[in-house]
């Protein structure tokens, strides 16, 4: 095998792990000299590898490469730029092909969600029709914890672990101040379309510390009666209670609950703030008082309290990817493979992209509880291992330690210059 | 001296810290066993004591006592209720003498910010005036950080913390994403009066990691176009920005900006929120995309992120206020005094409640820099400190095991019972 170069490129929403597998894939490279060259980044992902803006990752230290496994974000910048279709679209992935032979680039390592996996196939797809080799493997990221096959996503156990955490600590406030105060805690968290992250919330409460906590999924269409005979119950019972609320609940009419709320003092909608909308319906309907807050990119941001399965996972991601690629793999996604439950045990897998890209996986229907405002014993099951262990990051006068790489940029060689539409 | 019981009290907002403060005091009262006989707790703050619902202590093990130190909220229940002046409501502190005497309580340690201190000092004057001597200890508690004479409150470093990890981690997020998406994250943060939380913000920036942060001032009032300036120049520099705002921002017209914001869908105005109301004014006055969050309770709540400064300080102030006590002060609170900056040192000092009560202590202008969007180095200097170092609690199945007391009721022995009105 002729040594060639690698293109490592961040895609979509960061987390709070997304550098831990960046680091897997540069760490596991640089003991892969005899296949693997250097490792380029795309300067805010794929953008960056469109019109050459690359970065020489061989410019960084050890040490700051290393300390990639405790900094959230994207450290090379990510976007939200979706390739379209080959037949639409075929001028992109053709300029991909050209950058990648101008830099003799062999490896292609995409790191994010659906729609990444899907370009991922595209470009190895094409790059067999065009001629010129390249092997393109798809590093699984995504808070949503919505792809299929593995058993998790990296990203998800981080923010899961956040959820769960800040449920736990603002019921205890609450419950500290219903007596004259607060009676109701809205905490709204991300999830458009699947209500994992909300799920998380439910954790906080266990056998040994029973606390009434109320999750709204996407999945479950909001009935306002319902959750205030809810809400109403679990008050009458506790003295307080907190709800956990998915930025994606929809009402019976389809319409996200946030859009039919809040405007602004021009009557304008305002986008974003579904937790205001709950709150005041509990203020409405049953003239409890409240407190909201908004967990937003607080949440996926948080590597202070990431879990350690995650960190260790995302990691694995990272290494796996390239062992498959110097092992000649292509057109395939590294997944964490469950072995068993207690003790949680999990093996490093791997997926076809053509059975990745484009498939969304929602939350089992047997992991909401019958009354929809809960988790089961097997989504608890489920969801446990994945927040457990802390992974603490190093601290200098009481702040995280966090890297930022010099980021060098790669001298450009392609002939022609390329314009984003 | 005879032996007497002890009462001790949590008053208004809860803190991440104030249990150890708590801590301190049961911790401390059980070494000096021939003085203070039990420590009672008042269940739901000083409504315990009025409507003579105690909790005995002692009935708690020396290991969950402990466990307060690493437990946020208010392990006692806290309440928001202002005893008003001695004249208007004779009736409340006759009562509070009334329940002490039938507990043979001898010591009353109110835990809480400015009108807890008054609250106290008012029983001291009274119990001299009826004839029951009470040694009345206040101990400092606000996440305001707005109490006199002690250099810092309890409970202020580790929100300071909270929103300078937060502030550095979203930051580092919208960096990654703004090359195509987000470009301005905005922050909520707690501090009706004072900006002292949101200064905390400003601290994720330092001299090795220069980060483009906007700090939205209580103090100055808030001008749209010097404000839009400021985020525009920002943005042109460094591509994206944050901005941390106080919720208790106002209008050269002097009304929150909160107020001028948010109105639900019947046209009513929504309480809170300044988050969406700047997020608003920047994506209409730049164009530029946004994402906001509210911190809310999760602030004063995430002891998973406590300052470790801010832990011992709370366990110190408990433990002076009973050796304060056992000394035969009254009327006093313990303070923190400010020994040196670098390093750091301080020692536990004492103030007359006359000098703390009905005090409010503002950020001084010059914490504030010249444009009004961020602090000098003599604030950075006075908050350093008091985020510095980490103390984690323990951690099961991958969430804190913060620990629920049994909270077990003293029997009644008042001759009277007493409805709050």
């Amino acid at each position: 095998m002729s040594k060639k170069n690698a293109l490592y490129a961040q895609s979509g929403g960061v987390t709070a792990v997304i550098n831990a597998s960046a680091c897997g894939v540069i760490e596991t490279a640089r003991k892969h000299k005899k296949h693997i060259d250097k490792v380029y980044a795309g300067r805010n992902g794929i953008i960056g590898a469109l019109t050459e803006d690359l970065i020489d990752t061989s410019k960084e230290s050890a040490r700051d490469i290393a300390a990639l496994r405790y900094t959230p974000s994207g450290a090379f910048g990510s976007c939200r730029y979706k390739l379209k279709g080959l037949e639409e679209n075929r001028r992109e992935y053709e300029r991909l092909i050209e950058v990648f032979a101008a830099h003799n680039i062999g490896y292609f390592f995409y790191n994010g969600g659906g729609d990444s996996a899907d370009t991922c196939l595209k470009v190895s797809q094409l790059s067999e029709t065009l001629g010129y080799p390249i092997q393109a493997i798809h590093i699984p990221k995504t808070v949503d914890n919505d792809l299929p096959i593995t058993d998790n996503c990296p990203g998800f156990g981080s923010v899961a672990k956040y959820i769960a955490v800040s449920t736990l600590e603002a019921t205890f406030d609450v419950a500290s101040m219903a007596k004259t105060s607060t009676k109701v805690f809205v905490l709204e968290v991300m999830g458009r379309h699947a209500g994992w992250i909300a799920a998380a919330g439910a954790l906080a409460s266990t056998d040994n510390c029973d606390l009434p906590i109320v999750i709204l999924f996407p999945e479950v269409a909001f009935d306002r009666n319902k959750f205030l005979a809810k809400i109403d119950n679990m008050v009458k019972k506790y003295g307080y209670c907190s709800v956990v609320v998915s930025e994606g609940v929809k009402g019976a009419d389809g319409k996200f609950l946030s859009d039919q709320g809040l405007r602004d003092a021009f009557g304008h909608a305002q986008l974003g703030g579904v937790a205001p909308v709950v709150a005041n319906i509990v203020k409405d309907g049953l003239g409890l008082k409240y407190h909201w807050g908004v967990a937003d990119y607080m949440q996926r941001a948080a590597r202070h309290i990431a879990s350690k399965t995650d960190v260790e996972q995302a990691y694995a991601m990272g290494k796996a990817a390239v062992s498959l690629a110097v092992k000649g793999h292509n057109s395939v996604m590294p997944t964490i493979d469950r072995v068993s439950n207690k003790p949680y045990r999990w093996k490093v897998g791997k997926a076809s992209l053509d059975k990745v890209a484009n498939v969304e996986k929602m939350m089992p229907a047997n992991f909401i509880s019958p009354d929809g405002f809960g988790i089961t014993k097997k989504c608890r099951t489920y969801l446990e291992p994945l927040i457990k262990g802390e992974d603490y990051p190093p601290y200098k006068n009481g702040l995280p330690r966090y890297v930022r790489l010099q980021n060098r940029p790669v001298k450009k060689r392609a002939k022609t210059s390329f314009e984003l539409k």
